[in-house]
């Protein structure tokens, strides 16, 4: 049974298929966030303490941690980037006791992150391309972490889903080429948007059956790409994502500060049968009680473990 | 390829793999509802009527028509069930457009169903008893319908998933002996409530799998089984039907005046392929905006049938 552990240094989260999903938060990324990109640069933390804090009440099991910011002061990323990512991951871990996902493309950003982060993280990402396999493989190996492995490659990203499976088998025989287990490799098999792709979904479920079946990894992916550029995309992704659970995709890195999602999730897990006697989802439902009541989902969530008894920022419990 | 035709007599109807999912309106049934089964045996059909309108605005390509009222006046309903029967079928085939589905456990219903049902209805149901077997599959071949077949049997409804496929595969032959085809047979495997049996989910989706692969069935459910005394009940059906539809269903007898099932269902056949180009999620998007507004979700499905050109009386025009 392919099982990733990922730690903190108090908690462990494992992926695996007889596991609920796990949600890894997006939120603490500057890209395509100017203002939190003019925040980190004049060292100001404060929205990346508000999104660590947020997306564990709401649910995030895994925070990623993306520090890939272009400076106005200095625009070599490889100068800025480390010192930035050691910064953001140790007040992350500062704030909430959840694992990290180190996440760059920057090596020595990886690296930096690598040196400072508490118990076992998942490192964000390797790809099918040369470079990038001589580069990250080695760290992988070096400090012993599991590794996100995005199904392109030198070519770029295919269309076709033959050749993204392709690329992931290559790389998880590169890994083992290093003495890397595949059940640390966690493949991104691509979402593509349906609305430029109608076969994204199809695709996406059937590579998930494959690399499951096949190569006997965990999946992940960006879930909110299937729905880019469409209307009501909130209804999209919580179609999506149980269809990808039921396909055997076992994480996601996504927004958990979103009811609509996340509810999909946890009736997907209570359906998987990874949510005995319906514990969670029945906590789950007071929150969406008071969601309908005006609470602001992270306020609801936060409430909500702070009644269950694990309510010390953030710091919450959580079972097995 | 499989495919279950289902006919009025303006409009097909086709179940198949292929196909987007077929949801069966539910609602006019009088089992459970008091008021309505008052209102029958008074002879008023205003609910009737309405339910009728509202579902196919809202979505429902096929209505189940279920006459199963004990009359105060009368408690033998093989003496007032078919003319019922009768009677409401004429009133909601004038009504709507939509081929039916007729649903009783009174053969004399069924029959009478039959002789006055336009097009080719779908029969609703046979078991895997001996005394209906015996009866159902007879009217199945004198009128050449395709009937739904529900995996129980003189034992009852086994909780083991593989005993429920031999039932269903029993149906499949003993049709086949009366010379009725399996893509005529659409098999119910049985939604057990998750609230109650932890293996429900998984089971059907197994299920719906083997049915489809070894059987080469199309499938159907009465899908809010599923989440049978729980709360927030619709945020589980709204993840059952994608997990389910991805797992190979393709059709439920369901309440289709619910946006959260109907957005769950629409998304997962954009998803599935089955939507070209987007063209039903948008139309549906803006439906979702009026509710959005607080229009009621009939009246904003009615509007916007009304804007695409096909609002005449809930006789809209459909696509393919």
């Amino acid at each position: 049974m392919t099982r990733t552990v990922i730690e903190s240094k108090t908690k462990t989260v494992t992926i695996g298929f007889d596991e609920p999903f796990c949600v890894i938060g997006e939120r603490i990324n500057p890209t395509g966030r100017k203002k939190l990109a003019a925040e980190l640069e004049a060292g100001d933390f404060s929205t990346v303490e508000k999104d660590a804090l947020e997306q564990v009440a709401c649910g995030a099991m895994v925070l990623d941690v993306n520090a890939g910011v272009v400076y106005n002061s200095n625009p070599n990323p490889n100068e800025t980037e480390p010192p930035l990512m050691r910064s953001v991951i140790e007040l992350v871990q500062g704030l909430v006791d959840v694992p990290l996902c180190i996440d760059s493309s920057v090596p020595g950003a990886l690296e930096a992150g690598l040196q400072v982060a508490q118990g076992r993280p998942l490192l964000n990402s390797v790809t099918g391309e040369e470079e990038r396999l001589e580069l990250v493989l080695p760290l992988v190996k070096k400090y012993n972490v599991p590794v996100v492995a995005i199904s392109n490659d030198d070519t770029g990203i295919s269309e076709d889903p033959d050749v993204r499976f392709a690329v992931a088998r290559k790389i998880v025989e590169r890994a083992a080429d290093f003495g890397i287990p595949a059940h640390d490799i966690v493949v991104d098999p691509l979402v593509m948007p349906i609305g430029a792709m109608a076969t994204a979904g199809q695709q996406v479920f059937a590579l998930v059956r494959r690399l499951r079946e096949e190569l006997g990894v965990n999946t992940t992916c960006g879930a909110s790409n299937i729905s880019f550029g469409l209307p009501h995309r909130h209804g999209i992704n919580a179609a999506f994502l149980p269809m990808a659970i039921g396909a055997g995709m076992t994480s996601a890195i996504m927004n958990p500060v979103r009811p609509v999602e996340m509810e999909a999730i946890r009736a997907a897990n209570f359906l998987m049968n990874h949510d005995a006697n319906g514990y969670d989802w029945i906590k789950f439902s007071r929150v969406l009680d008071a969601v309908a009541e005006g609470t602001p989902f992270p306020d609801a969530s936060k409430a909500s473990e702070a009644a269950a008894g694990g309510g010390r920022g953030g710091r919450r419990r959580r079972r097995g």
